[in-house]
């Protein structure tokens, strides 16, 4: 299943730090069997969207919580065009 | 400029129904330089959310509503991981 979490207030992110916060999923992501495939951030809005595919949102969450990141919204997204 | 934008209460929206609205897109977007890109929705929550290169938000609304579907929320994001 894929899905879209959402993180608030990550307002002045750089590119920097959401590589560093992707390394950081990307690098215990197998243990909860998460795929992380790509993450968009606005840094005037402190948005981060982040696009998994993952056994549920629980496993996402383990995987950003352990990251230090924890998302504010995890919606499973199972139709996609 | 790469955009995500968000609709609200799409709930119960079926796979054909997300295709015939990003068609429907897809068929209008040259006018205003949008190219959508994908498209992720949630029937149970009713979210649904679009990638999309375009030079500016409102020109990504202005295809949404001709479409007749005009987004809630429209957010640049200019960092992707």
């Amino acid at each position: 299943m894929k899905f879209m979490d959402v993180h608030h207030g990550m307002t002045g992110i750089t590119a920097d730090q959401l590589k560093q916060a992707h390394d950081a999923d990307l690098a215990i992501q197998d243990e909860e069997r998460v795929t992380f495939e790509t993450a968009w951030a606005d840094p005037d809005s402190g948005l981060v969207y982040c696009l998994s595919e993952a056994p549920d949102a629980d496993a996402v969450q383990r995987i950003h919580q352990r990251a230090g990141h924890p998302a504010d919204e995890i919606h499973p997204v199972p139709l996609t065009v």
